[in-house]
């Protein structure tokens, strides 16, 4: 996409002070309509050093209500980003509803920066493209509005700005022995823009290249730029062509066969049996604790099952022995009005555990495929979506090396029925049955079919599904631990 | 406390496994009562290495329900958490209400290990127990539970487990030559300990010293105070003593004077006059943030003024030159509900600048002594109370090093009025006025008054306030400028 910008072009700068007013305020009023309609916004900024990102930026927020945005300086990961996987400090950050998020550099750092710099392989570039591909898609089939722009200026331009830099006492700071190294490889990183542009200029996310040697000519592209792709939205969402456009069918392949009808729900654990078993096997999962903290591994446990089939005294069970500094529990509960006004999938990601530690969900995003397809809380194009969302959500969480666990814990009708019962009739365990659970309990088939989809669809070789059978509670006990520490096991033998 | 201890206490084990089911059930109902009732918990331990910090607290959480707590372990501060003053990490931690929080290892860090490494001095181990002393009275008085447990051992027992871990090849880590130093300064560490826990067993947050050589005694003494502590304060709930019990009356000298009526809002600055300053100011501006960003200087400029009184337009003349990538502008709007389920400065603490950037905030916690006070939403101990804990939380700020600037924009009656009425008359500003504003409007003389109060109350030596004759927008724009450039160079000069 570099190839055939022409980096000569200038804007008058009388035309520039007549044009500007008029478009600063059209601005103003955009980002109030996209308040309005509830558009979360995206921009990017991304190019050369000293292409005056810094100076773009601050133009451009100038006429923003500042209650509606945020700059987001990204610099190198620091300690706590490098222990997760390189999306999740941008999963966290991406706007709500009507907000605007404005990244001075980004995830696109990735695939420069450290790429140029050999800190990631080949493999890892090629993968951390699909994975900025899906996430930028993810992001447009939600209406988030992603607008991108690389600021660019040629070697010799750089060259004169990094020494007008230096010859300013007060700006000299600025320029540091990388940003000259960086300079001298101005030839490596533009083949690696150049690619990166081209694999990554995708119908969800397109790039728009700035010129920016002239900057009142670079101050007005970017403003056409954001004031263009906001019409553009707005018009969309007034002429109703916002879902036609953004949600095309999805085609999804038959569900052949079911899981759930396999299981077999007789097998059974006496408590004998259970009592020898699970102080082993929490011991060794203590041990598993700290071997994988030392080894810097993430490893996820997900929760998922029918109401009464013991998902929360078989956490208790996987955690009693745990150092309570290694893992954490994540009840997940129906998203709240800050939840619902991101992603879906942004709660997720700020409970992913770091490097070295466990995280434990109880429920989990799967929620979009199970409840809120049940519940009609999502319409059908979302929830069809959602697979291959939370599928590639997962593979990228496998390639930064985080093990997951998913459990489904099965149990029959008659014995969620007999639970139910005993609960009501328990003083002390009352609390723990609501009319939502009976009224879930009458759309056991629908659930039973989405449970079915589920497990075939997002069963992958890197984030399989296991069934517990729980109509017994201690065999499903003994299950999940010892699944736990057969996997967790092989992943610590593997580093 | 720590001289009369005997640590030679021992429980019966039969004796215990006889007891702790019966505790368990209690303590998990007592944590839903808690729940129900809106008190939001926190649990400190704090004591010797080898102590067993992470088993009672694994005893302790086992029956609690996962969605209602989270454990929060504590180590040495990393980079971000540097970057502003110590207590800032813990401020952000704060439960919501029935909710709780366990802190292993806590802000009681600062005067232990700190002190006794000599990484801070006499004087700010002085001041660091006066700001803990202060941040758990402001928890106590907001309704907070802060029980706090210093876990003791005697040198001779932290020796044999320190031994026995090093024995044992998967824990053998957990032993490292800073373990041993510790060990070694055993002597200093107590009479850090001792002094410690002397000066801050206070009303608000006593201390509980728990003999920790027997686990099954120590288990059960955490069990007891823990369910003793919940069990007083649901007491005090239901025998409604809870408010006179800690809401004491506040008794607060006259306020003499009134700051507004002093400040003259006849002076004008002309256009051209204008024109001429603003640039320069700007310019100096920027040179200066890049001064307190190499010497690490963290700056707050807090914004409070009538409606109309031009907050919007002064900040964006103070933040137009700036580099965005060292500011951000905190719009303070209505609290959301996730918001008002924790103490008010919540908020604010998860705003605070690093150190080396700039935070302005458009309304801020004043918010508390001005419209929660005039609108009702406070009781009147309650924005008495505040007076007090916004001097000590800008003090806190200040000894960091922290650059405050408050101002407020004042004008008079007759010009918001005409101001009100331009808005209304111009299609394009007419978002800008609402139903509230003229309802505010209508109680001018109250808000006085407790602009006055405040602005007595509240002016420190570390943190003055800057009336800004706001009449005339130039004036006020220039001479907030000004100030800002003002103080900021002292603080430079003063590095």
């Amino acid at each position: 996409m570099l190839e055939n910008i022409e980096l000569s072009k200038k804007m008058n700068k009388d035309e520039y002070k007549k044009v500007m007013p008029g478009l600063t305020i059209e601005l103003a009023a955009l980002q109030r309509e996209a308040t309005q309609f509830g558009i979360p916004v995206m921009i990017v900024f991304e190019g050369w050093d000293a292409a005056g990102k810094g100076t773009l930026i601050n133009r451009l927020i100038m006429p923003l209500d500042p209650r509606g945005f945020k700059v987001h300086p990204t610099s190198a990961p620091n300690e706590e980003e490098r222990h997760r996987p390189f999306l999740w400090r941008f999963w966290t950050k991406i706007p709500a509803k009507g907000r605007l998020a404005i990244f001075d550099r980004s995830w696109y750092g990735r695939v420069l920066v450290e790429r140029v710099d050999k800190l990631i392989g080949k493999d890892e570039v090629r993968s951390s493209i699909r994975d900025i591909n899906s996430f930028e898609r993810m992001l447009n089939d939600d209406g988030y509005l992603v607008i991108k722009l690389f600021l660019h200026i040629s070697k010799e331009t750089q060259k004169k700005r990094f020494e007008k830099l230096e010859n300013n006492s007060s700006t000299k700071w600025k320029v540091n022995k990388d940003d000259w190294r960086h300079h001298k490889q101005y030839g490596k990183y533009y083949r690696a823009a150049s690619e990166m542009l081209d694999a990554t200029d995708t119908a969800s996310a397109g790039w728009v290249v700035v010129e920016a040697e002239d900057e009142e000519y670079a101050v007005k592209k970017v403003y056409d730029t954001v004031i263009g792709a906001l019409k553009k939205r707005i018009a969309e969402i007034h002429a109703h062509e916002k879902k036609k456009a953004r949600a095309p069918e999805i085609i999804l392949d038959r569900v052949t066969g079911s899981a759930l009808d396999r299981v077999d729900l007789t097998v059974v654990l006496d408590k004998a049996g259970y009592e020898t078993r699970v102080k082993k096997c929490q011991k060794r999962v203590r041990e598993l604790e700290h071997e994988i903290y030392a080894k810097r591994i993430p490893v996820i446990v997900m929760y998922e099952g029918w109401d009464a089939a013991g998902k929360g005294g078989n956490i208790r069970r996987l955690t009693q022995n745990m150092d309570p500094r290694g893992y954490e529990v994540f009840p997940i509960a129906a998203p709240s009005s800050v939840e619902l006004a991101h992603h879906y999938l942004w709660r997720f990601w700020n409970s992913i555990p770091k490097a070295g530690h466990i995280g434990i969900f109880d429920r989990t995003w799967y929620g979009r495929v199970l409840v809120e397809r049940i519940e009609g809380f999502s319409p059908e194009p979302v929830w069809k979506r959602a697979f291959r969302e939370i599928n590639e959500a997962e593979l990228h969480l496998a390639e930064f090396g985080t093990v997951l666990i998913k459990f489904w814990l099965h149990i029959s009708p008659e014995e969620q029925l007999a639970r139910f019962e005993e609960r009501q009739n328990t003083v002390h365990k009352q609390w723990k049955i609501t009319e939502e659970d009976w009224r879930n309990r009458e759309k056991w088939d629908k659930y039973k079919e989405a449970v079915d989809e589920t497990i075939y669809r997002t069963s992958t070789e890197y984030a399989p599904w296991t069934i517990l059978e729980a109509n017994c509670k201690y065999h499903a006990r003994i299950k999940a631990l010892e699944t736990f520490i057969e996997t967790v096991e092989k992943a610590v033998e593997r580093r």
